[in-house]
């Protein structure tokens, strides 16, 4: 297997969790989006998107940090990403939903150099817009697993599964673009609970190859 | 089953696509979120993300339209909103995403509401904003439809799935916000073959009831 990734891709960052938690070695292609190496002739031809994650297998290309995630646990079931009972897997796959679709989308590379160019903001409303979006989000998660007895340790349970994958990388854009994050203690509870296993604390950005070449 | 949903959202008309794909009757309720009824205690009592669609099963809410198709499609296996091998249900999901995750998220109304205010831009840059996420994400889908032999009458194989019905909402929306649709042939040619599947063209928003009320 091979991963096209970027260090502080959150995307990317999943699927790096999600592979080191199957204890799953890839090969690792970093693709430098800051110098725009995804719009490159030889990436786009591996993802006609222009987008981090993709993962190479068997001369196949699976894209979207989501579908390789599911397509990792359908091929390699143990330890399992999603619980077993169709309600429970409802709950795990709309918790991390609301990040994929509804937190992290607003603030990739993309939109945040749109903000700039052509509208014309500066940094100041950059910070505003991401901060609006994760607090937006984060309050949302908060209720749905402060107020749910089927939380444990982590987002589901007590073992790490598909929303504790997209929680944490969340978390560290979070840090990153100085949110306030006391209003979210369950939130940030689950994310130490994370942290505390060796799948997550590896798949950092700052633990990537790619960083340490900086 | 009750469906809290909104005629004109793209995620709740995913699901109203979902439910008639597996013959399910579901007792609706609109949620006007054009009149802010999603930020009522009523209805944040249901969802605390105050989004649409949400689901009530058996007492329980589900959140999040793609949770709620995979819930459907794992409790309701006839027809498949997934291929069974598991290479093709990356590819479909893949595309699903493309949709869910990197263009509708750019697009909904919170969104366009926050680009008004606090942001400060009128509808002519709220359009070019909306056509620019349409255009990338169309681009790229139309790449990877017309680039893969999985491609058939619809987005994989000769039956709808997933991603036919993220789809067809979108290009809804494209439609709605006069994006040129010419350059997405192949696009163009699956959303066709969906429209004329009747669980496709009864879940479209002007034949929702409260399309007719207005």
């Amino acid at each position: 297997m091979k991963l096209y990734g970027y260090f502080r891709s959150s995307a990317a960052f999943r699927v790096r969790i999600g592979l080191a938690l199957k204890g799953i070695e890839a090969e690792r292609v970093p693709v430098d989006l800051v110098g725009n190496q995804h719009f490159a002739a030889a990436f786009t031809a591996v993802n006609p998107q222009a987008r981090v994650p993709a993962l190479e297998v068997e001369g196949r290309v699976l894209v979207q940090s989501l579908a390789i995630l599911e397509w990792l646990d359908e091929t390699h079931p143990n330890p399992p990403f999603l619980p077993a009972d169709p309600f429970a897997r409802a709950r795990v796959r709309g918790l991390a939903d609301v990040i994929a679709c509804d937190i992290h989308p607003l603030n990739n590379l993309a939109v945040l150099r749109y903000l700039a160019d052509p509208l014309g903001h500066d940094e100041d409303a950059e910070r505003v817009w991401y901060q609006h979006w994760i607090a937006l989000g984060f309050r949302a998660l908060e209720a749905m697993l402060a107020g749910s007895r089927d939380t444990g340790r982590f987002c589901h349970g007590d073992a790490p599964g598909l929303a504790d994958i997209c929680l944490v990388p969340q978390v560290f854009k979070a840090r990153r673009y100085k949110c306030d994050l006391a209003p979210y203690p369950t939130l940030m509870r689950v994310f130490e609970a994370c942290m505390a296993v060796p799948a997550f604390d590896r798949a950092q950005p700052d633990k990537q190859p790619e960083a340490a070449a900086r």
